[in-house]
């Protein structure tokens, strides 16, 4: 990946989550978007949290992607120490199925903004496109990857249709 | 403000969401940042959101805030006709407080993300910040505008301290 | 299916709700109801459901019903567009096990309603019922058809105490 | 309002209830759809409700919606003894705000349809708009109504932009 | 059961109820209580429930058990038709894991009481505790087996430490 | 109080209770079922409770009501130390509105239940008309009570409607 | 305060979070246990929050508690800097009334704990109570002073029996 | 054991919670401290609870950990008998997965604390490591485990790095 510049850092609370959030970074890779992945935990070693958020803009970090389970306070804390976009997953790994992540995640108090994103996979994979969508606003190719995605996902819709018995379509 | 370029606009779902972010324009104002507020709903006036949301972008529009109570389907309709970064607050207009906006707002499914916010007058403040925070990726003086945010607010909390009786104040 | 009208028009948010759905379209067909059914998602296509909903009433329809999960817009978003009485069906496919698509249905705000039925299998199935009682207002066959499954189900339910151990039943 | 046949029946499970469906019934009134409203309790008063619903159809009614707070049983009873379609409000009587008055109503088991509407206000004005939705299919007038009242919706949506300050509009 | 009289009556909404309510019936049968079981839905056979709760009492019941899913509106339906105690039981069968059913059960309004038991297995039991209290106030029979009880559940707690390694167990 | 034996025991978390249970007590009195009302909490004060219940059976108690607020164990305590019938009222005195204090008493586990009512008033006043269909059992005096009440509250909402304009009442 | 030493620090997320704290402190005071208190947010100002931390065993702070509402991280932050017990209060601050910052706070996940207690008032007189527990186990004059306390808090629960009118008072 | 004086208490509702809470007895045994298991009831065996609790102090216990599941008071019943530390675990053995069993554990009424943690596993690890914590501010040894547990957490975050593919792992 020495040949383009990282622009994503996604930081996970645990490895166990990099399951959900494999997903996230091989999107951002595929459409040509550095990323990189920590494993560093809020509570278990915030030090390498901060150490990493706090210079991570200095090396061209644009947008950071925190991912946590349970009380999540990961994107927090992550947010507390730098002004650069800080996107939230709440990931479902306790007994309440993300609710408790979620809330823990959305509700921060003003002042220290998280952008979150669905609970699991379907928050992993919209918070790459957010990050780029972010990334767009500077950058024509990765707006038109966007643009194409979206064409792309109203005819992925479209061909759907198939799976659906031909005596229900639409006469057109 | 026809001196400087409109880079958010604010979208609200009904116009009594306006006081709840009225301190979210304010505040981007304040910083030197252009922002518009336009009322319009997903659901009593799609085409009205639609035609605002589609020229958005060629206007200028670097993000979209998306600001609705009940079942809030603003940011994510917003979200459907545009590419920009959307960013959502729940507004607890309903006798849920909040919970049924939240979820509408943040659960949504693979492919095209809402940044949401908290429930209310946090999340208003919240986005404002956090649109500021996406803009300051390409614009130096409002970067600073947000560090000097940062340093405001941790000495702000320092001050708090005198709200404490002395007597409990920790020896220095 | 060219021999009967079609009268009510089922709207999927992803193939993947097809499972769920499709007992809803049998029981419909098996009543003498003509049915189709569209993959449609309001985020990713919103131009395909606007445009099917649009002249859904010209064509015939006469009642919508919409499935979809997550923060489920898409009953909302059809509503928006027409006139015609618009049935949700909440699907579980979130990690919080459809109370998301539930509220973000049921909770429409004032002006635009959409009919919500019951989360997953028993709401899908609910829905075509609905669907024909709504149709059964100007169609004495389908009035018949429901009036003979309110037997059915009567005695359907008297018949499940066979299931039950003779021991137990009450003396006639 | 002799002068027009009573087509709309709205059941209250308490007098209490009537001061949030009363602008139901006023609104189908001011569109000329004929109302009547019934006190009558699926607990303290079972055979009043029974023998109202059971008339009903041969009456003329059209649609029933029922209104009911805590553990909201009404909609349910009221939609066992017809295949009227039935449109239920969950009335937030309780100290949990309704949420369990939505559950009650809404989660109906597969066979026995309740088309529920948001907690409170919303869902009673929704309730009579729906039941309209539900007449126009027979009735232009009342369908022309809507098509007046969808236009009327998006201008006022479009008017209520005066309430946001000049400076904050966007440039036309 | 015929050399001994019928006290309790359990009403299930749905033979699929059978499996959690059966070690209810099987318990009081052990416990020398006469008890039947009827399958009756309060929405797919309300005739048949409300039969069956008019002539309980005169019958010899003294307790009936009402276990249904969903939107349980059973119980509730079960006490409009009588004055004898009705206890209910939710039963877990749709997506929200038996919130609604609590919460269908437990919020009845004043006036026509439901004694709620927990969600599923726990409840199932407890409901047939709970009739032989009740029943023991007037049956010396049953209020020694309910103390048998009691010690035999006291006498089980503390078998159960055999269960624990001993290296744990305290020293006595 | 003399002249009738107390039968019902009402166990209080906390005087501060009493205005929410003051009305269950007043209808019991009413009725002619001597009732006596303590003061005692699970936490505060368990040996209190202890004593009361298991003296309870001896000295003419036949059922025993508890109400309690916040994490509500008192039902559950009560029941531990009795086979006497125990009814539980949640009151709603913390800030989660008596969510809490419904599930920390219904949600029993197997082996001791707590016929748990709905959260505050109307939970209050039903454990009490419950407490009477359970002595009714073996008193005819309060089983035609019961049954009074039952033909009132018929009649009462039959009288409710003088409530509704008028215009909107049903034809008869 | 300076006659003696300070054992409990408590930290809050806020000012505005003081009326709620303020009897947790007062409580300590009153019963002879030394404390300080903090104000310092997790987000505002992490490093005030950790470099406060850092020191507090050394200062001879043997007990932490953290008070903050929203998503309330500041008690996992003062938990992930020191090995002392920390002790967390939930303040409902925002619409979803604790909800958010109970879970945000309890949900820790394996490795880092905090004990958490009751939102709110309640919550705040344990956490003072809890910190005496703690301290007891060094200090019989603390020890002594819960012991008194647990014996005025039995007598108190007694004292309430005269809020109940004598008529109810149980025959002694 | 013999050669450890036992410190830690923990006490199960039920011998089926023992899976759960086996690692926080193992945890304490490793870490040298002595730690005893008891299996007793708040409501099948709640003499049981009281004797074991009213000796603990004098035994040598320190802190008291209860695991309970459904509507647990096991926790609420134990400090209810003592002035120690009471930490408490809830166990998700319900159809609502723990959030019944945290509720009712957590929010304890003012006056008589439980220090609660997650739900299920992580509170079980995590009221040992609490338990170690609160033994820590007497005993040396403990208090230095501690510190190396947080060191190794640290480091054992940092090794979770390896598990994320090479090419993705931050430029050092």
């Amino acid at each position: 990946m020495a040949d383009r510049p990282v622009e994503v850092g996604i930081i996970l609370g645990s490895a166990s989550d990099w399951p959900v959030m494999e997903p996230a970074a091989a999107l951002l890779t595929d459409w040509g978007v550095g990323v990189e992945v920590l494993v560093a935990s809020a509570h278990r070693s915030p030090r390498r949290v901060e150490e990493y958020v706090r210079e991570a803009a200095a090396r061209g970090i644009k947008v950071l992607i925190a991912a946590a389970g349970h009380a999540a306070h990961l994107a927090g804390v992550v947010a507390a120490h730098t002004t650069l976009p800080v996107v939230g997953v709440p990931i479902p790994s306790s007994d309440l199925q993300g609710l408790d992540s979620l809330l823990a995640m959305v509700q921060m108090p003003p002042g220290v903004p998280v952008a979150t994103m669905a609970i699991g996979a379907a928050g992993a994979r919209n918070a790459a496109i957010f990050a780029a969508q972010v990334l767009a606003l500077g950058d024509d190719r990765v707006r038109q990857r966007l643009e194409r995605h979206k064409e792309e996902q109203a005819a992925g819709v479209a061909k759907q249709q198939e799976k659906i018995p031909p005596e229900y379509h639409p006469a057109s």
